[in-house]
């Protein structure tokens, strides 16, 4: 039979609402706490995490909705943001939507059931309408990547609109005219703001943007794929693509081998994240990067900083952190 | 103020115990369910999965430990085994211990005050020892893809010999006899096989296994280049390599894209895993692959079964899923 805090009780001579308090986390006096410390190491006492999280109404738990966990650019991240939550005694449950909206909906309803303290979610679609469940609860929601209508909440960002100008400025500072880009789907808010950065850096260069010229596909390898191949098709003329997510570069670069069109030679390259795949191409992919790491350190903070609050009954204005992206030069821009 | 379940009993004129039984899948007779379910309807219960989890000592969580969410592999089979336990109710908490035994250990023990009903593994070293806790307590474990001493239970294994013996093989029959290898850690169970496939192969073939042919990686990246680093420094005469895992297959072709070597003219090349990599390579990769969906399948079909087991106190012996694997023919091979 395992001890319970009864049990500490008797054996430290200290009574119940004392040693709650200390394994809340609370203030107890030094004496008490070596008495304490010295129960639990004796009788063998476990806290049962399932008992303490109704008692204080606190599960520590969060909940976790991503689109895709087989998506680098996600694993990435969540792992980073799991283990640096762990280490401060939260678990997470995870859920994988499979970038549907209705799955999302449901795995908000899933999570509030399971009383997580809070929630990180990489969202799908445009507006945060059904994230409002959680923060009238008052629990905290932290967004990564991507930005919602109809919600307030603290949100990690990348400068997706400067990646792109910056990429594209490359091109053009090579030479390049005809650019081609693969964006990713329209209804979503990094797509939206790496497409205006291609447009932006155009502008400023004097060249008109051509509808021609961009290709939605949708942050998959095989929709990387089928917009290469409509971008060639179209624009014989086209001396330069920026592709602009990771599943989309190696779906283009596999195009690419397939149609025989030899980089850079014929065509200037620019592809996104995942400093691996880039290396392992011949040749080598100039890439934008995004700071994975610094994305889930962020994430982590303002989740903890936010589950202090709570108890404090403090609420700061909610913030924005927007994360520049680095480039990796490679051997594909000629 | 949330609905409670003596507002159901209030609302109903049913006994506690009845929508208790309801709630908890029980059965109950079909004009009772009717009044339940309108209540419910009505006062906007809502099933408080914590409190429910204490009364019946089972939080429906499976706890997941795996060694890197990074790895493709991995995070194809998590994110499967996470969508197909939620469809049955049941939440995951994933733990990613970055291939440390010991991470591994406080995982298990994180989970255990969590209260899991059950523990899927994917574990990094030799012995089970640590698990013991979970079967004591009459808690299901499953492994996933390797073998454990020192513990019974489940486990769902690709037959990794047959998949190096039948990678090798292919290379006898082009003719080559000089044939490198790019094992796993050694401690690794998956890694053994592997290597005692490639051994198999060659002597059947009456080539004795030559030592400087076989250079141990660590599964990772950077390991797979140093790896195919050393092999090419060691062995002038090597015309062949087979390389058995999929960060390694990736390390190894950014070595020899940097060495300058060309695939297959001077090497033929077989590698392992992740069919988008091998097919946006040049030339495409002739690999081995694994059968992630149908592992995941496995791996939640033993853990559900178990958990109802665990009910009805009736235990079936312990199984082992052995399944196949496949290969993808490329241009990597002459």
């Amino acid at each position: 039979m395992a001890a319970t805090i009864k049990d500490i009780a008797k054996q430290t001579g200290l009574g119940l609402a004392t040693i709650s308090s200390y394994l809340n986390g609370g203030n107890v006096r030094e004496k008490n706490r070596v008495k304490i410390e010295a129960a639990i190491e004796e009788l063998h006492f476990e806290v049962n995490e399932v008992a303490r999280g109704l008692k204080t109404n606190k599960t520590k738990i969060i909940g976790i909705i991503i689109p895709e966990l087989n998506n680098i650019f996600c694993a990435e991240i969540i792992t980073e943001v799991e283990d640096l939550l762990r280490s401060h005694g939260y678990a997470t449950m995870i859920c994988d939507c499979r970038t549907d909206e209705r799955r999302e909906e449901e795995a908000v309803e899933f999570l509030l059931h399971r009383r997580v303290d809070g929630l990180i979610i990489m969202p799908s679609g445009r507006s945060g309408k059904y994230l409002e469940k959680f923060t009238k609860a008052g629990k905290p929601v932290v967004l990564i990547d991507r930005k919602l209508k109809d919600i307030d909440c603290d949100s990690v960002l990348v400068d997706n609109e400067g990646a792109a100008e910056d990429a594209v400025n490359r091109l053009l500072k090579a030479g390049h005219t005809r650019i081609g880009m693969i964006a990713g789907p329209k209804d979503i808010y990094t797509a939206q703001e790496r497409y205006s950065g291609y447009c932006k850096a155009l502008e400023q260069a004097g060249i008109r943007p051509d509808a021609k010229l961009a290709a939605w596909g949708n942050y998959t390898i095989e929709g990387g794929a089928d917009a290469m191949k409509e971008l060639v098709r179209e624009n014989p003329d086209m001396t330069a693509v920026f592709v602009s997510n990771y599943e989309m570069t190696m779906g283009a670069i596999i195009q690419i081998n397939e149609l025989g069109i030899r980089i850079p030679e014929e065509l200037s390259f620019i592809g996104f994240d995942n400093v691996e795949f880039a290396k392992a191409s011949i040749p080598k992919l100039s890439i934008v990067t995004q700071p994975t790491k610094e994305i889930a350190r962020n994430v982590s903070e303002l989740m903890l900083g936010r589950l202090e609050e709570a108890e404090e009954a403090e609420r700061k204005e909610y913030e924005t952190v927007r994360l520049t992206t680095s480039f990796v030069e490679g051997r594909s821009v000629l």
